[in-house]
């Protein structure tokens, strides 16, 4: 492999767990982040079980067809555990005891009052030639093997070994062949549906060119993610991808509501923080999902209170004194019991805002006039209340996460088009 | 392939997208799972891109090593869809049009008053000798083609395409190939560390042969994976696992929660709804996630009436009444607190069972006396309170989850242990 040259690159996850339904391969993920960073693409992802005729063949297509190949996995002291041996095999290329890396493995056992198990003096034994990547987090030392024209990188399996292993031994090796820069931005919208998003930048992607764009449906959410070419510089990336998202942003606007990965709930944390302002919720289809993401983020105390879940109408009578009488004339689920919930719930905690949510989550309770996926949200502040209707698709859990991101997303629009005089407060960026 | 043979099976994705590091291929999760309820094993999962050189090699290489060959993508209508083109190359086989699939995609366009654009009229190609597999969700068809003693099946991608189109046309070609009959049966249980629960169980395991066992720890739960021999009938895998689960049980006793895949809030839900009792919950740190997560189960309204989220010492006064002077002498986190939350939501809610939560999940807020992670849970029953102190280690995401869970735990011992008079009302099973 050489610098500045486009090489062929795959990894190879090894371990039979990764070819049951119940374990995902994660760490090829954090690879190909990191790879994509040095401006190299994956070509191939293979995972393969513990066999030793299929590992052994695997390897060997590998050696024939790539020119850098990261193992992961392997290289326990059990005996499944084989990469090394079967590398060597492949190779041509002797096993050789290294004392320092034995010293290594004998102190780390030391150090916790334990005897070192023979079964693991095997991971003191490298394959001739190769540089050794310390572990230290674990007792299998990784390796870096150049063989002719090719590199290989074997790395352990648990995910908090090799992280810091790659990132400590293996990223200044690769630095030295690194292509160019090559810059990644996610632009996250709310408010707008897939094809809503389409109508208004289709006909602009001939002009972001050769940024590459994906657009990604969520629920409740959508995101544009941009990747620049690859570039001399990184300052020259971020250029391109800067003039990108301006032109995104003269059709997006305040759709727009991260472009440095943040969640609705932190985005709205910002701007109340910003602002010196609370928060107050009420909660009944949602059972609590609101208060539960507000107070993912950090910090979140200093502009969230607390609010009530009152999931039965027993509870919205009790906590929020909604009057049953109200309740039975327009329903549980209606605009006028969304207002009343919002309102109680920013007097009772005495916040500056009162958002609230009642709807039908379903799979029952639905009625043809109030059908499962009817949710009411509302945002109260001093006198004012306002009040959204919606109809979600999907199932329960799914209805519950809209009715939070629609709630989110009426607060955040709010805060922006009420700050609008100040320059220092947006959404975005 | 040969009915009642061993063999090689490898599941094929083919993507562009799939080599970023946001795409995961779930399809073989679900592909591997049904593969195993066939008695069959994945020795290789393979990812690769549009590349018309990879993909051909790709195919060459699973031909020469496999004998059940399952591909996922690459049937789509656009030029980086080339997964038909590339195995008739491969098998040098003609594409052939075929009529009928034609008029499908033609009245499938028709049906939405669209005309079929162009690019999809190769969908309609097929390799020659293949049998169709009917794609209801969408316009590309897949393929099941035999080649010599060798099964290729060509599947779609989105898995709402993939699932029925499997289950629908491969799964009964593949049940005349079945080797026999292997039983899966999770164990969750709560309540104790892996280590602990390895002291308990460890010296089973040679009993337990020849069903597989497999041990997952995740935050405030471990999981028991059982898979059962290779069975010649359906009832005597099941027969092998309730032996399996029998010893366990005698040894595990009530920690186990459940063995039908149910999560704690689901069990808990159960348990209520059989003694027609309700509850409500108070929470600190966790913000809502308790009251979330009993809501994520259909029909909790029967028994979960909601409660309160009082985040702010402000709210802990003004909805709960806890006097301020309580806060101030003892501080928010602790047991004095926990269990006037619990007792009071109870009654105003007017609930059997009131639960609450107050701790410091972090980043911030943590002393030497209260440190991060320090969690305080109560539970109020008729004139009783019992509170817990707990020590969570991890992230404030992970903070708030292992204190959901103990809450539920909690309440699930008590219910278990005031119910273990009547014989119908149990935990497990």
């Amino acid at each position: 492999m050489r610098k500045g040259a486009d090489p062929t690159i795959e990894i190879l996850a090894v371990g039979s767990e990764l070819l049951t339904p119940r374990f995902q391969d994660t760490n090829s993920f954090y690879l190909t982040k990191k790879l994509n960073e040095l401006g190299f693409e994956v070509s191939l992802k293979t995972v393969v079980g513990d066999d030793w005729d299929d590992l052994t063949r695997c390897l060997r297509q590998a050696a024939g067809r790539s020119e850098l190949i990261i193992t992961v996995g392997g290289l326990g002291p059990t005996e499944d555990d084989r990469t090394r041996e079967a590398l060597a095999k492949v190779l041509n290329r002797d096993l050789v005891l290294e004392p320092a890396v034995l010293q290594t493995i004998l102190a780390r056992f030391a150090k916790r009052g334990m005897t070192m198990p023979d079964s693991n003096k095997k991971q003191a034994y490298i394959i001739r030639g190769a540089q050794i990547l310390e572990n230290k987090n674990g007792t299998a030392p990784g390796l870096w093997l150049k063989n002719g024209r090719k590199i290989w990188i074997l790395l352990p399996g648990p995910p908090h070994e090799l992280k810091p292993m790659f990132e400590q031994s293996a990223w200044p090796r690769l630095l030295g062949l690194r292509r160019g820069f090559r810059s990644t931005r996610v632009l996250k919208i709310a408010g707008l549906t897939e094809s809503e998003m389409e109508g208004l930048i289709s006909r602009l992607y001939p002009r972001l060119k050769p940024i590459r764009v994906t657009t990604l449906a969520y629920p409740g959410q959508l995101e544009i993610d941009l990747i620049s070419a690859l570039q001399e510089k990184e300052a020259g990336a971020e250029r391109s991808l800067d003039r990108a998202e301006k032109k995104l942003l003269e059709r997006l606007g305040e759709n727009i509501f991260s472009d440095r990965g943040e969640d609705l709930e932190e985005v709205v944390g910002r701007l109340l923080r910003a602002r010196g302002e609370t928060l107050a919720v009420a909660e009944s289809c949602t059972g609590g999902l609101l208060g539960h993401r507000l107070t993912n983020v950090p910090g979140s105390s200093d502009y969230f209170l607390g609010g009530l879940v009152t999931y039965s109408n027993q509870a919205k009578t009790r906590l929020l004194g909604v009057p049953s009488s109200l309740i039975q004339k327009r329903g549980a689920v209606s605009a006028g019991v969304a207002a009343r919930m919002a309102a109680t719930v920013k007097e009772k905690v005495q916040a500056d805002y009162g958002l609230a949510i009642t709807g039908i989550a379903g799979p029952t309770g639905g009625t043809p006039e109030k059908p499962i996926g009817l949710v009411f949200i509302a945002l109260a502040w001093k006198e004012k209340t306002e009040v959204s209707r919606n109809m979600f698709l999907g199932k329960r859990e799914l209805i519950k996460y809209q009715s939070s991101q629609k709630a989110l997303d009426m607060l955040r629009r709010h805060l922006l088009r009420s700050a609008s005089k100040d320059p220092n407060i947006t959404g975005a960026s």
